[in-house]
């Protein structure tokens, strides 16, 4: 039986007959994230959400990209710590545009880019700025981080036992680490989640990035008290929000 | 008598015998600010932050980045206004890092960023990490835009009227406008500026820009109360804080 | 417990005590193979065969490349079919160049690429190259297609019904298609092969590509007598291969 | 009160009204000028001319390009001058390529560039080509340095002294220093300007430059016998040929 | 009078009467070829079959790419060796492209390239591709590599003493050399032709090249048994199949 | 016997053994020279000024780059000659360097660039800048347009019928024709050259070009009165100061 969600699954020909549905391409990263949280959090992640948003909207689930730009310190931890794979900006651009390009040639007029790694955003949105540039508006594409629908009067029942340190801070914290425990429980090491304080980040960006900018562990923000109940809180208040971006700037 | 302040009236001896000074590289736009305000309202308050800042911390100034980045439907209104000049990222990325790799072959070895587009962050930090992989640490390079030192006790001082709609929004309004009536009040259309209500952006980015993503005015958020005097305390409670933050990096 | 194999379920203190051991990178494409195999063969193939060889070799698997370069006409069927996602020589090779340029900065000396799309090739070497030059020799690069080190007197074995039409036809054919009934057989629509003739691929290389280059079906060379046994033949031919390999360039 | 003249000091409403009218982009750039003349000179020249050019023909100027291509030894004393600013040629390319398609995309079609940088020429024109070709002639593109149109018979009234060097080796030499005397006397040290040989370039191109290749003080040819009168001179004989020039381009 | 043949050696009155014949690109490399052949042997080659193909197609010959892209260990020695001028694959292509692009826009509409370098050809491919997709289907462009069309009987007739080592590998050895003993016998020196085996490429690329990756004398499989005949029957065996591809392709 | 001449006809042994003699590079273009002048003229030129020289200086000559930057209408016609076959500058500059770096990889540190298309110098100077950053003053680069060093006591002997027209417009005129019918009198059609005036070129560039900037013939100055014997007093003021400037600055 054919698959309808994973591109990856499907042959051209089922392919081919899904260009009137929506497209999603789960972008995420390869980045530290603690002693408690695997290095493919970002991607996992995006794909977690792509998947359920493609359920609900009757979408396609393109390969996700795995690799993201570069790591800063404030948002996640920087290329100070092995593990963190950094693409130069023009990559993630190029890499973004080409696949954006090949979908609408396929035919496709909806594409959504889940992202999950913050870093990522500038340089997909440059990547859709000339994608749109090449087709002439013939494609809608939506960009959204998973963070950005999420409704505000979550964050007291989320941060309940540490103050919401900000989206860029909010790595291998307590988001993601609920999503995971949610998600991927097997891939979380809890014992290894401890409490700590937020880090408390400059006013401005700095090169050379000095070798403290960030504690040793790569964890920007506590994890303590993340749980699986709250990914899934996550997950129930997001993936709506998402369904309604999609059906409205798609109109589905 | 020579100019302390700026390399542009400066002979070449002159310079020669600045090297051991910070110097200041002001990064601005040419972008609509709505009704009241003029294109060039970022590069003057770059321009401005950067005269006062150099002169705290004996700095040099250098010519100003007149035109940046893409701007944003919600951080700037985007594409659609005319007397937007939009660069490519590739091409802001390359003009700073040709400069600041030029400062440092000056000898100059703490170099400040002055940013005041909102849009140009990630692509300067982009010039500054491919500028820092070739100099291997020589010189020390800082980005702050303007806002980011501003302390957060300062917001209900400033926003006593409309809510602050985040910095994302705060294009053409209360901090802009206010400065622009503190540093260059000849060039603000008083008259002008009206009440309105902020804009409520989406949460997502989406190609291509709908024609009517934002008020035809080009108006973010309000600009309403804005004063000489709310332009003045800003500066006086971000100028210190630029200058703590130059004298701790740079060793002054 | 910490996964040995697989860099995307390490956290990033795992993966930093693995810099001694080598590291393979997948290498795949998004390609149609014809009604009977899915768009993921290729990257399905080379994460197999990277698993597997790192088992042997005690190594360490980054996230698999899952688009690839421009699928050609003649060993892949082309531009022409949907779900083929064409990246452009320049980004393959940016891409692949950032992420082993990452691995040797993280202190890996031991670097495979595993590649499966007969059309990555000269830009992953490209991409090799000028890593290369940039580490001075500090890591050891090598790039292996699944297909080159079969040993020759594999060939009647799996080709004895059909005769074998050179590697680069062999595209959705009998080894892809056998390697896909022993790696992930619910992803192939058995009752979709049919008996058909190898094309007769033309001495040169044109563009405009003719609509008719190809056979519709995107096959180009029979995946009849196909099965999943001569999937492990071809599985248990090369892994000792790649075994060998390896241990030989990287002095295991 | 609008200004007319200068697009950073209108709104983006002032602006749309001006797109009948030419628009002029002044590129200049910070090079050393010797011991009498300041990093900016052909900024402020360009500047100048655009200004006074505009007037005449009632074009907007936008706001100047501070930063030019590499200074050559025997144009502008080349790299060895601390305060020589060097951006690469396809720098410089690409910002003024995104600038003319901006002006273009606002709806100007007559576009004049001021050059006043002997090196910038090829670079600005690379830039007009590809500009060109994908406008498809929607704009007329004019770009003229401030000395093409001078007319032959000033030559003798202004080299009275000394002899004409050739308008690369006019560098900080007669013409500009009498240029800035006339447009900004402030910034001339005008004790500092000494009788000294022309220098006599060879008749090739050499790297690495030697360090001798020109004087010490960065003077190519002699300045003496430079006057604001001169300067005044020059600008009575420029500006009515750079109006008519863009008269009958522009079709004014 | 004109010469019918050579671009080079046309008035452009001349060539803008020849758009409606086919145009042919011959590329080559500069590339060390043993002891026995000279550094332009891929430049001579091309050069001939493209001169001995126009007569019969009645087509023009365009100047030669005299240099190609980096030659491989295992099809031309690598670049362990001094005479071996390695073009960037991004060079190459631009190059290429550049000219394929003229050419269309000069009125032709059928491009031949013929290529006598093993390596050019995915990096010319790529600027077909990149043409291509700017033309439209304006021009035909048709790639063929001189050993393409080789009828594979004519095997056995070369290989009479040493066996057939795979076109990669057949590189200074009896192809190449018997065709410039025919085309260029004053360039050969024979004495330097001795007995050797094949080289026995590994089933990889490898990074940093061994030095030894390759016998010394840069001669992968032998020459032995060259002789002029060989190389008069292998452009009796080429050009006719050269002729009915081109005649096929552009309708001729 | 060996050519101790041209690198195309050494073997790489051969080649080897010239390291520290100095190597040339010819470079010239494709370009309309009017009715009586073929496209190859500039490379013709090149290569001839090139072989002389280095019998003078003990050289050896590298492949002709004949291709080269686009030709501008006051300087060669510009495009809207059909046989102007135009690179874009940043190929031209990639070729350039990627060659230049090769030489000296290969242990040459006399390069001399002699060059005979006006068009292409910045772009070609740009890619001695950046190759010589790369090698940090391992080779010594050197370029001569052919017309640089003739002694200004010539002019009045070839220019005794005709107006000298500047070495821009001196475009299949006096000069070229002179040389051609020294170099290669049986491609020049003499009864195609006609007495004509002098082309009168604008002082600005302008974007799109005029169908009718330049005449109909592509001639931009008389040719009238050139002759084998001009050619050769060009060629004998010429050469020895070439060889001057190549035995000075390359220490012979």
């Amino acid at each position: 039986m054919t698959d309808r969600l994973h591109m990856t699954k499907m042959t051209w020909m089922d392919y081919a007959r899904c260009t009137d549905r929506p497209i999603i391409l789960p972008v995420g990263s390869t980045e530290q994230h603690g002693p408690h949280l695997p290095l493919g959090v970002d991607s996992i992640i995006a794909e977690n959400f792509a998947a359920l948003l493609a359920q609900r909207i009757d979408a396609v689930v393109a390969p996700t990209l795995s690799y993201g730009y570069k790591s800063k310190p404030f948002s996640g931890g920087g290329p100070l710590f092995p593990g963190t794979i950094d693409l130069n900006g023009s990559t993630l651009q190029a890499l973004a545009a080409d696949i954006l390009l090949e979908f609408a040639r396929d035919g496709f007029t909806r594409i959504f880019l889940m992202n999950a790694h913050f870093e990522n955003d500038p340089f997909l949105i440059e990547a859709m700025d000339s994608v749109n540039e090449r087709l002439g508006g013939k494609a809608t594409m939506l960009l959204s981080n998973w963070w950005d629908p999420l409704p505000e009067e979550m964050l007291p029942v989320l941060f309940d036992e540490t103050p919401f340190p900000g989206w860029a801070l909010e790595h291998a914290a307590i988001t993601e680490t609920s999503l995971m425990l949610y998600f991927a429980p097997e891939l979380v090491r809890t014992p290894a989640i401890s409490r700590c304080e937020n880090v408390c980040p400059p006013a401005y960006a700095l090169y050379p990035i000095p070798a403290d900018a960030v504690p040793s562990s790569g964890v920007l923000a506590s994890a303590w008290s993340s749980s699986a109940e709250k990914g899934q809180k996550i997950v129930e208040a997001v993936l709506p929000a998402l369904e309604k971006m999609a059906r409205e700037v798609f109109n589905l």
